[in-house]
């Protein structure tokens, strides 16, 4: 285990252990031997005192569990959703759909909602609970962070209720995952392509600092060795998020060693086609190849993709349904939503000569 | 696969193929080519038309998507908790707060709420979704169910939202798995005993046909893999729910061979307890012992048991909020609730001379 998890795992058993009730104002002016109202001032970004002493005031604040009156106040519910690595802005952005589906959820559940564009900027100058809490937001959806972000670290021992999208945090009852099931979603593709009589199949996958581009390709080694169909090692091909990563990284598979290829994204997916047809290889005629996510593009790219649908939409009004159960004080620590798989014409039955 | 299993799935694709829309009466009318009226008359328990007629009715009704208007008023929500092979009615019983906890979460949400025992008879006499259809039910959350329950086999391809405690079912929208994280809390046990010094480690699990119990024996198996300490195969002993099950089954490792038995439930620990004492074993002086669940039992046994507490009013409110999700469309699959540990006297560091 890594010198900075087991750091985090004995932070979070010492907010646990001296978290019992909220935290009130008398409460941090004690531990700090100051008084209230200058605890009072702080919490409230007043400009008499000191920077370093806000900071010191919110540190213990948050270790405590005080939650701002502010907060507290129904008219006052405010979620953050937070989002680094992956556009949200645009129609047709990954995250764009994420964000209404949250937002709707959020809205007949009587809370608002900030979405915010995390910089590193921000990860260097304020700790993820302070950032919350002098924002007066009483949890936070996080979308897009990898495991190298500071406030992926920070957010993993946070003691206000966090969801991760795609990101499985032990043992913190504050903070949970909502994602599309990929153990589920590799078994659709596969069983599909098993039925066209594949058997011979490559996986290219994404980065290895994703937890769920890691999940997927563990997926479809588990299944295969299952269904006695051996993969041999050098048929899995690690690439990037972008769709250019397959460039040159296909040829030890692209020579008939394999009549099938799964990718762990459709961007992948994509990259991977253009790939084949630059190598003269037919797609679906001479290898099927097969996406993962249905992003807008799957639909209209040629040919059209096989590919798993998770719906993004339901990956925000999810995403709202679990931080309001931390809220609730219910710890869920994951959720999964069931993908299905969509058949489109970059799939065929395998040549009889293969 | 077993040849049931293939069948059911196929008749879940059937179902969905079929279903778009919420049918109409006159819709299962046409379907049967009988008028609407007798239609009306079955789904309404009219007695002048046939009971044959009237299974008919219902079983095209609920392969269509049919819902009685009364399921559908506002005053007439109601749900099911369906309880099979689990105590419920009395405080104490595993039962009795898994209860309560929907109860209460389903109150704040406006929902009527029946327990309901299911006796062999009744799953023998009438289909599951039937079932639910004649007694105006939206949806329903199955406790204690196993997999060899007629039931359990008809609501894994339910058409009417459903949610399973500690069961889960492959590619149905219509169905969830509600559950306490066993492989964190299996995590959290060997944790603590390797951190007491013990590294030979054997498992006393309850009976095969319960899936929970499998998913933790499969967990134990696979961290002690990880952590590098391995397990003999006869460190692993199956016994069944009851406490008596460890009786003369532990012979071959009691001998020394093992520091420490991790039980897969209280129940089976408690029983375990017993049968280190009569063997001349003090407990935790000569051999640690763990349970699962913390039921009431467990603190007030001799030594009081060190376990994993899964919060059954949790696990109750818990399954609301899943079969709620089901009820708004939203298609949860698994939702997993944090385990943690209580140390109590059933452990100590692992003897020197071992």
């Amino acid at each position: 285990m890594p010198h900075y998890v087991l750091n985090l795992y004995t932070e979070i058993y010492f907010f646990m252990k001296r978290r019992r009730d909220l935290a009130t104002i008398k409460d941090i002016a004690e531990v700090l031997q100051i008084s209230p109202s200058t605890v009072s001032k702080a919490l409230n970004n007043a400009t008499d005192i000191s920077e370093s002493l806000r900071q010191k005031v919110l540190d213990v604040a948050v270790e405590m569990g005080y939650h701002t009156k502010a907060s507290r106040k129904l008219e006052n519910r405010k979620l953050a959703i937070l989002v680094q690595n992956m556009e949200y802005e645009e129609e047709g952005d990954f995250g764009f759909d994420i964000v209404l589906g949250f937002n709707q959820a959020a809205f007949r559940h009587s809370w608002k909602v900030d979405v915010i564009k995390v910089t590193p900027e921000m990860e260097e100058t304020e700790k993820y609970d302070n950032f919350l809490l002098a924002n007066s937001y009483s949890g936070a959806y996080l979308l897009g962070f990898t495991l190298d972000d500071p406030w992926f670290v920070q957010a993993a021992a946070t003691t206000l209720p966090t969801i991760f999208l795609d990101n499985f945090i032990r043992e913190n009852p504050k903070v949970g995952e909502l994602c599309t099931d990929s153990n589920e979603g590799i078994s659709l593709l596969l069983t599909h392509l098993l039925e066209l009589g594949h058997t011979k199949i490559g996986f290219f996958t994404g980065p290895s600092n994703s937890n769920v581009f890691r999940i997927r390709r563990q997926a479809f080694l588990r299944y295969m060795t299952y269904s006695n169909h051996p993969v041999k090692d050098h048929w899995v091909i690690q690439g990037d998020i972008y769709r250019t990563s397959a460039a040159n990284k296909l040829d030890a598979i692209l020579n008939g060693e394999v009549t099938a290829i799964i990718c762990s994204s459709d961007e992948a997916a994509i990259g991977v086609i253009s790939e084949c047809i630059r190598k003269g290889l037919r797609v679906p005629e001479d290898i099927s190849v097969v996406g993962f996510d249905d992003i807008p593009a799957a639909a209209n790219c040629t040919p059209p993709l096989t590919t798993v649908h998770q719906s993004r939409t339901q990956l925000g009004s999810g995403g709202f349904i679990a931080l309001n159960s931390l809220l609730e004080g219910l710890p869920v620590s994951l959720t999964t939503l069931r993908p299905h798989l969509v058949i489109r014409s970059s799939t065929a039955p395998v040549r009889k000569e293969d």
